[in-house]
Formats: structure tokens, sequence, C-alpha cells
């Protein structure tokens, strides 16, 4: 599955707050979102299955991949395009065993040291942060800055999509270190019009993408 | 498999307190626990993985199954017998199609209509319970007593393995209301000697199912 990594928009029902999640991710979707990940920490696995269904139908109508935050069952329960695993999680390479070669694997990395390793182990891409600070991830230690992305993206061959306190204000720094896209919870999830977020980002990571061709 | 359903002991790290989880177990089969369940609802995945492959070494050794509590996904990644899922965790039918037809399902139910259901969907045994009200599930509703025990096994086929607040005094009734075994957390992983009150509760059943068959 060819993906594009552009705007890659995870959910935190917490974040959303008084509004449906779906309702969040149709909007996400409508400013141009372009992967959509099911993160819900404090979810029963009964939850997470049947909000990962009803996301499922949406992304499935829009043609982008739902990857699975750490559950490689709930992945496979919904049979989403894929699952993401941080170093808290499974192992990627026991990851990539149970989901088999075609689903997607996205393992995070904050060092070199981790990123070689996931590539190795098998992961299609990587979620590289935190590197602003941010605050839906509060144990995710000191922020790595645009510095620790750029090091990252030297050292794999695979796609780097950049995550932790990304806004419109530093979206293009990140991508001018080298990630093809942006990951983002609060800057459009919690966002008053998320779609209208979802568009401004976008727009950033184009534009930087796109003087980076010419 | 054929699965002596006899004493079923749930880990919990937080009733082992101080002593490890490990040794716990170790004791408890020594006393005759004869299926042992990984229970760990604070853990992360990765935790959950590095201790089911450890406790899997020591059932395996001991010849007696290792049932994951419900995450399909760390069952699958330790090559666990078999995992047991609740009415919040994952569908049952999809359990079954996930682990595939050899490995153990169980389903918790604690109504003949959930128990019906659960074995329509591919459960090889049944939890059944809370039977006596427990500490260690205090969402669980209100107990159902050996009378909820005894309507579910005239109503399913398959094996029955009561659970909640069963202790040496109250262990018989269960049996005599018709369950092949009793499953406890507290009774032997929260015992001052977890082998000597696994024992004591293995003793108990048995001598009722003796003059059962007698």
């Amino acid at each position: 599955m060819m993906v594009d990594w552009t705007l890659y928009v995870i959910t935190d029902r917490r974040v959303a707050g008084e509004r449906s999640i779906l309702d969040v991710v149709r909007a996400a979707i409508a400013g141009g979102a372009s992967v959509i990940q099911l993160r819900e920490k404090e979810a029963t696995t009964r939850e997470m299955i049947e909000l990962g269904q009803a996301l499922h139908e949406i992304t499935r109508a829009a043609g982008i991949p739902l990857i699975v935050n750490d559950r490689v069952d709930v992945a496979l329960a919904i049979d989403a395009e894929g699952v993401h695993v941080g170093q808290d999680d499974m192992p990627a390479a026991i990851a990539r065993r149970l989901i088999g070669p075609d689903r997607i694997l996205g393992v995070s990395a904050r060092t070199v040291e981790e990123a070689v390793q996931a590539e190795r182990d098998g992961a299609d891409y990587l979620g590289v942060g935190d590197i602003y600070g941010t605050p839906t991830k509060p144990d995710a230690g000191e922020p790595i800055g645009v510095a620790g992305v750029a090091a990252i993206t030297r050292a794999v061959s695979i796609p780097v999509v950049g995550i932790g306190g990304i806004t419109p204000a530093n979206a293009a720094a990140v991508i001018e270190a080298g990630a093809v896209g942006v990951a983002v919870i609060s800057a459009v999830v919690g966002a008053a019009d998320p779609e209208a977020a979802a568009r401004q980002l976008r727009t950033i990571v184009e534009e930087v993408k796109k003087g980076r061709k010419s």
C-alpha cells in the first residue's frame, strides 16, 4: 500500500472533549488528513474494537489507512491497515510476525539506535519524537528537537513522521529536517475547527515538500 | 489439549505484593494449581509479554496450560495455550477466529444468556461468577451465588470454572453446584503460603468430585 504520510492524525477521545471523535476524524479527513491512528489508552478492548470498526468505515470510504496504536489484537480484529508500536509495546519483530508482511508496521523512535533497530525489525515507517514537547504524552522524556529528526532521517531509509507538540508555527521545520509528514493529536483533534486546522497543517507540509523537490 | 480445571490460579502482581509473582506461581503449581492465567490490568504490553514469557517457561515445565486474560495479541506473541475474554474484552467469536481452532478460549459469563452465547461463539470453557463477591473485581456487579453456577452448568455442555471470592470455606459448594474447578486470585496469590493454600483448595475440590463420581 502506497501511503501519503503528509498529515497523520491520532485520535484521543479525551482531547476531542464533548465532540464525537468520529465527527472530529471526518472533519480532519475533509481538511486533508492522510492517515488516521486509533489511540485510546483508557478504553476497554471492546470499546477499542467498536470505535475502530466505526473509524475504519470512515477511513475506508476516504481511501486512507487506519493504523492501531499498540494493540495488534485490535488491528487484526478490525482488519486495520496497520499497527504502530512504541518502545513499551510489543517488540516490533513480534508485531511483524503477527500482522504478516502486508500490513503497515510503524515504530516509535526517539534515538538513532532505536530507529535503526526498528528498520531492521521490519518497520515500514517511524514515528519520531517527541520533537517539541507534548501535553498528551507527559512521560515522553526530553524533546529531541528537529536535530533529532534530522539525525534519524539520515540513518534510516524508511519514511519518518515527526511527532510531539507540532503546530502550524513549527511544522515546516520538521519537514525541512527530513520528515515526510507530521503526526498530531492536539493540533487537530483539540482544535476548535479540526477541518481548518488539518487544512492549514497540510498546506504547510506540502509547501515545504514542494520547495524540497524544486 | 485435555485440561484439568481443578485449580485455576490467576496472577495479579499487586496481590502478590512484595513477592515475585513468578515465585508465587511456582509455589501455587507445587501445591496443585492446574491452570495459570496471566492477568495484569496495569501492565504495558511489553511488560505483559516479558512476564508472560517467564510464566510460560514455568507452566510448560509443569505441563499445565497458560491462559492470557483479555489480550489476544499477548497470547499469540508468547504462544500461550489459550486466552480468556470477558464481556468488556474482544467478542468471543472474533477471538476464536484470531487464535485459531486449537488454542483454548475461555469466556466470562454471569448469566445463562451470556453462557449460552459464549458456547455458541466457540468457548472451550466458561469462567462463571462473580459467585461470592470479590475484592479484585469491585466492578463485577451483584454476586450470582452458587445458584447462578448451577443454572449455567445446566444450560451449557462446556466445562464451568467458578470464580469470585472463593476460599477453602466455600469452595466445596461451587463444585457441588456443578463447576469442574475453582478460579482464584487472592486465596492463593495473596496467601501467606501460596503452596499450602493451593494444596488445601485442590484437596477440597477433589474430595467433592470424588463424592460426585461414587
